[in-house]
């Protein structure tokens, strides 16, 4: 890729992501659609030869396909969304970006993702002091993911209550496949690794689709000390159409992977990692006037 | 400097933002207090040999003293506050730090700095639509020095007033010099750039003392588009100890100073050109593992 040239963005799997991040591309000005690949299509994805690839695959299938990718030598971002396996995931996907010269970005949504960004920033201005994300009220994508992925379940909604202090409840609306039992579907539900941390509500519904909404909404605030001195508040507030905001967040991201790609920084990064300025479309000096 | 060697931070000018500098550097596990240099003791400053200068002279004298700083091979922060002249000064500066092979951050403070980082990712998640960035109520160090500065001003404390949708109001509180005017001296105020541009009330009292507080406030808010979705809502409330977060966000962007030196990435930044993992102390793995 030459300077000004736009960057030739190919997208891998094609849900409620892949369908936010189409449509986030077609208002850049300097990218361009390379292709639109679902699933079972990561040959011809690898023929196509995009500057990078976003990944709109479950969370679950991110990590194998991401490496897949690096090995081909193509650039990628994802919004991986398991917490708990990030730093692993991590640490493996940066020595095969490393081994293949090529830049990912790892969970690269708003949680993880700016977020996490958020909370970094929050953590240097306070450092000692406690930190809390209320998520909500709001259909999880990765739960509601989690949810249709269990046996019997024909549909599902997976919606995020916050309860304050980090703690929250999640009502999960499901159809059932014909012959499985409800009670059955809901100890599936409620053992699994999504659902068995948190207050867990499991309710039959006869059609999924007349409940569904996209919006969600995070709170995070933190209350501590800045040098010496207590009581120091910061508070964040979002209320947003949730793929909307995810699909324009891997488009940002997959901005600032091409500037790292070029400035030779490969390997794979969280979005704690990035300069915000590399986020933003245009001549970094136009941004420092602008936003500084 | 060697890896896990402290980094040894010498503080220029010793105001109030001096003294929230040198309280958090005694709170941290990686920094070691070099000396403490007033106004005057620019010689005495390079003899000592710190790996990074932090600045606590009045916005005015930065430029300059950063130069001189540079100059000497020294590594530098600061919390310019003059918005509109951070374009040029930083243009300025970074040639000088890559001739000097330094690494110089401008503008970290709050605002500009940290919001500045918020105002970038805000404008990332949602590029279309409008940013409101209101200030208060409280005391701004950047006013009150320039109404101490104005001829006459014996005392002078600035307080900044939110109207909403960026719109302030500034009531600059002063006690007069004797044998100066009211009048003559509200005029040069009302005419100074750093008053001329907003609703500006001038009083005059018998202590300014007796008013003094530094807590101070903002509230920055966007609303608009995150590809081809509107209605985004993004909003952050602070509620701080104006000093005591400066010196805390200098003492964390020396941190990330050392890191870009260690990195060869010479140059002066403003804070949107950082990223946020590399202000926090201690092992990158660890907050990945924390933030993410």
């Amino acid at each position: 890729m030459q300077k000004n040239e736009k960057i030739k963005v190919a997208i891998f799997g094609y849900g409620n992501i892949g369908k936010a991040v189409e449509e986030a591309v077609s208002v850049t000005n300097d990218m361009t659609l390379a292709g639109i690949f679902h699933h079972d299509e990561m040959g011809r994805l690898q023929a196509c030869q995009p500057d990078i690839v976003l990944l709109g695959v479950p969370s679950r299938e991110v990590p194998k396909a991401v490496e897949q990718l690096l090995k081909a030598g193509l650039n990628t971002v994802d919004s991986f969304d398991i917490h708990t396996q990030i730093p692993t995931v991590h640490k493996h996907l940066d020595e095969v970006a490393r081994q293949n010269k090529a830049v990912s970005i790892l969970s690269a949504g708003w949680d993880p993702g700016s977020d996490s960004m958020v909370r970094a920033l929050m953590q240097a201005l306070v450092p000692q002091g406690v930190t809390f994300t209320d998520f909500g009220p709001g259909r999880s994508m990765g739960h509601t993911v989690a949810a249709k992925n269990i046996e019997g379940v024909k549909d599902a909604l997976s919606m995020t209550i916050p309860l304050g202090t980090g703690i929250h409840r999640r009502m999960v609306y499901i159809e059932l496949e014909e012959g499985y039992s409800y009670e059955k579907v809901r100890d599936a539900i409620l053992h699994d690794d999504y659902f068995a941390h948190d207050e867990t509500h499991v309710i039959e519904v006869d059609n999924v689709k007349d409940l569904n909404n996209v919006a969600h909404g995070v709170h995070l605030s933190r209350n501590g000390v800045s040098g010496t001195t207590h009581n120091q508040r910061i508070e964040l507030t979002m209320s947003i159409n949730n793929p909307a905001l995810t699909g324009q967040i891997m488009v940002a991201t997959a901005r600032a992977a091409m500037r790292m790609a070029q400035r030779g920084q490969n390997g794979c990064y969280t979005m704690i990692e990035l300069a915000p300025i590399d986020l933003l479309e245009g001549e970094k000096e136009e941004w420092i006037k602008r936003l500084v």
